[in-house]
């Protein structure tokens, strides 16, 4: 289907889930090109993709002429430009809030443990499967422990982490819950997390956003 | 001196010196609290600071009876709250702009970088200081590869990251330039980088705001 936003995404990266879920809370229809991470030593690596996306990472938005990058970047971006329903509070301490609940994840958790740390790891030091799930659960558990008592120790917590709309941090919290189930970190001491990711459960923007259903999704 | 807005702050935390240049930028008159992340196991660790700042990381900026943390929300609650000079620009395609070359260094060079990494890396792998030199090179060239395509290839780039007046680009830039040369990256390819953090270099708003120049440094 044609479009004016084209996402370059890939299923399972959290980064680009973070962004279909602010997509289609604004009820905005794109188009999704796959970059496979994977795939030969990395579509992302190809010099028409390193063109649009210097990092080589995704995701990347492409909105006419313009080219955006940084997922959380792109989120403060679709709310500016296409409001409402909007994706952060309307006032400057929640904002606050809702930004650095956000940042936790996407500055202090997520990039510690995604697939490019984890191939250096193993590059660098010989890590084997069993130090990477190490790795990766110790860095989720330090970011979802802090994130938890943020969230349980605020009355600005509602039924989604600001407040009783979703937004910009529960669209970093789903991503960030679905990883952490993937490398089998126990969750049972964030119990506001899990009430949240499962409050975001029941909206079709959060169910439809989820790696399984995007179209480069492997095959069951 | 007593002031309304109290940074709690670490001489050499990247995130902290970010803070510290918004804050002169604005022309806002703070009082300094260090906390000392190396002596007797890390200050940041301690109950009071953690009740302040769950993820026990600075900075955090207490404005009255709010507490804000994560260095990029901090900026944005600066920029909202005190206009002007603003910290980004009036257009939302430049703001997106702004806030990505802001994230590319905030989430995607420093925290993989910082203290607590390298404490990790030595605990898990045994890296020596050689290793983490190693880590911490390949990190920053990584990133700092991408920023100087993204500065250099673009005609918004001026006389700072983003256009003729510094912002919250710069004030991520600069201490991340800092931190590079204290680990000794080469710099040389990345003239962009290195005309943009001189430029910066002469204003008082940045030097102001130098490690060496805070109240925690050690004396020489």
């Amino acid at each position: 289907m044609a479009s004016d936003l084209v996402l370059y995404s890939y299923w399972r990266s959290s980064a680009a889930f973070r962004v279909r879920i602010a997509l289609n809370l604004k009820g905005l229809r794109y188009e999704t090109r796959a970059i496979h991470l994977l795939r030969e030593g990395g579509e992302q690596h190809t010099a028409a993709y390193a063109a649009l996306n210097p990092q080589e990472l995704v995701p990347t938005l492409v909105d006419g002429q313009r080219v955006l990058t940084q997922s959380l970047a792109i989120l403060e971006y679709l709310d500016e430009t296409h409001p409402p329903p909007a994706l952060l509070p309307a006032d400057a301490a929640g904002r606050a809030r809702a930004r650095a609940l956000s940042q936790v994840i996407a500055c202090d958790i997520h990039p510690i443990g995604n697939l490019r740390m984890l191939q250096w790891i193993e590059s660098q030091f010989g890590a084997n499967d069993e130090q990477k799930g190490v790795w990766a659960r110790h860095w989720m558990a330090t970011g979802l422990r802090a994130l938890e008592t943020m969230l349980a120790g605020s009355k600005e917590t509602g039924r989604y982490c600001h407040g009783d709309t979703p937004g910009m941090a529960d669209a970093c919290l789903v991503p960030q819950v679905y990883n952490a189930r993937r490398w089998k970190v126990p969750l049972g001491d964030y119990p506001t997390i899990l009430r949240i990711d499962a409050t975001c459960d029941g909206l079709d923007a959060f169910r439809d956003a989820m790696p399984e259903h995007q179209p480069d999704a492997p095959k069951a």
